[in-house]
């Protein structure tokens, strides 16, 4: 029930998995009269579907503390209660996050080892695809948080992006070591360590992002959020720039016609909804975040990041890096008859 | 002596600079054999320059504390000397930023009621030009810090961007109240304070800064660096995924043929040469910072910044924001007979 245009863009985008997904199954949480109608129409979504029915919505206004005491029996916390008990693999909604968020904490739980969920996004570069994260759901961090952050990075790039060893960098002011403020210092210093379970790359950048520098870019929600609608906003105004260039003149419009194809396809590439679907990690099941606005076809990519996460067996991945992290944290003691 | 090509750029920029300022002078610091040959090719800037001579330089790499006790014969110590004795009205360097922050905080002193010196640079948006700071001086600020940068880059819009009521916007994860750190929201309460010098506008996301929707954007130097360096790669990115998308085709390339016109128009809109010379503002002087890497008419225009800034007064109306905001912050006592 979540999105601006739900449940159609729910129903739609769940339709359109199924091609890429043809196996996948989908439990469907929300006021049947309304969803119903709208999948009599989807035979294939049909099919593979069933509905459950529930009055209860959480609005986009909910504040997720309110949410989370009120709202048990809303769509939300139903879905999300299905991967808690093991009856759905995922859960993917383009509701109000964070209510989701609050939900998901609760009724999932943490995965032991990690103490604060983050909010993760793909984005494009120059060299292909990179994941950045906390994009919002820790305004402060600490050095432990962002070291468990870049544990959580690197075992989605492995299982969802399938790089054998994902390069990770944290996001600072400078290059150099002395540079930034004491969480991303610290951080580092643990990243550096020889034993650490990733593949640290160092203090990356803001340019860095967008020049696909590393796979996986690690900060603090406080400014990963700004970094990720900085970029999004220059975009949108680069964009808009070469709109108006291009209505610039009659020389201008029909250069346009010639190079239609050829810009479409750079259209493409730079497609937010291609990169719909935030990932909540550091739960104990997998929960992806689509944009509110998003129509089918970037439903269906959050969709996808769902079902790519459990195939590839995300959660595995990172019972194990952090099994690694906390065998580097807590050395076997030297036997007591070590020389001195 | 300092940039990529100095000491010929230098020279450059200085003499494209009289173009728009004819009535400008300058003291040049440096190597007098480096910089006489090239000074007498321009006989305009010849006309109007005098050459102090100087072998000592302070290179890129030298730590700021460094330079700040050694290079007292430099050539950049020097130029910010003839600011601090009322030789010169302003300073303008392309060399090493964190050196010439600190020679310029103990030679100029910071201006009465100022904490920290913030680095502001112009950027583009949709609608115009906005100033944004701390750009990287302070990796960590509190709310006093923000609100006397909100109160610098006000001064800053309304005597060099020549606006009457600049709005300034707070950078933060969301427009509520209630969102961000102890330092934004602290910050926010300040400046909304109805006897605050500044038109707040409130928190801003980082769609917001190109968007354009304040004419201010204050931030931590931390985010602020971070926020300014993503938007210039992901500028950098859509620039080259735009040159692909016209080499893609014969048709394409015929199409940029048709648009060549537009499309520089649209290039030179966003040109960084354009947006050259990072103020470095709260200090008792002018300094205006060039990228190292900046062209001839990227310094004249870090030089014009400079030029802009003295002659419309820049320092008397920070001057008289500080004595207001004072005057807020300790409002007359009452009488003593006051009933209670």
């Amino acid at each position: 029930m979540g999105g601006d245009q739900a449940p159609r863009m729910v129903l739609k985008g769940a339709d359109k998995s199924l091609k890429r997904y043809p196996g996948a199954a989908f439990l469907l949480f929300g006021v049947e009269d309304k969803i119903k109608p709208l999948l009599a129409k989807m035979p294939r979504l049909m099919r593979c579907s069933s509905i459950r029915h529930t009055d209860e919505v959480v609005t986009n206004e909910a504040k997720p503390s309110v949410a989370l005491r009120t709202a048990r029996r809303s769509s939300m916390r139903l879905a999300i209660d299905a991967v808690a008990e093991g009856e759905a693999d995922c859960v993917v909604s383009a509701g109000n996050t964070g209510a989701l968020m609050a939900m998901a904490k609760i009724a999932l739980k943490m995965l032991p080892g990690i103490d604060r969920p983050a909010i993760a996004s793909f984005f494009p570069t120059r060299r292909g695809e990179s994941v950045m994260l906390d994009l919002g759901a820790n305004v402060e961090c600490d050095a432990d948080n962002l070291v468990q952050f870049a544990l959580m990075g690197d075992a989605f790039a492995r299982t969802v992006l399938g790089l054998v060893q994902p390069t990770v960098g944290l996001l600072n002011v400078g290059s150099e070591e002395v540079k930034g403020n004491d969480a991303v210092r610290g951080a580092a210093a643990k990243l550096r360590n020889e034993t650490s379970p990733v593949k640290f790359h160092g203090f990356i950048e803001g340019n860095d992002i967008a020049a696909g520098t590393v796979d996986v870019v690690v900060t603090d929600g406080f400014t990963g959020n700004i970094a990720l609608k900085t970029a999004e906003g220059t975009a949108r105004l680069f964009s808009e720039f070469m709109r108006a260039a291009f209505r610039h003149s009659l020389l201008a419009r029909i250069g346009y016609l010639f190079a239609a194809d050829a810009l479409k396809k750079m259209r493409e590439r730079m497609d937010p909804r291609r990169y719909n679907g935030a990932m909540l990690l550091g739960l104990n099941g997998i929960v992806v975040k689509s944009h509110g606005g998003a129509d089918a076809l970037g439903f269906a990519n959050a969709i996808g990041v769902a079902v790519d996460m459990k195939i590839n067996g995300f959660l595995d991945q990172m019972r194990e890096e952090v099994a690694r992290l906390h065998a580097m944290q807590s050395p076997p003691q030297a036997p007591q008859s070590a020389a001195l």
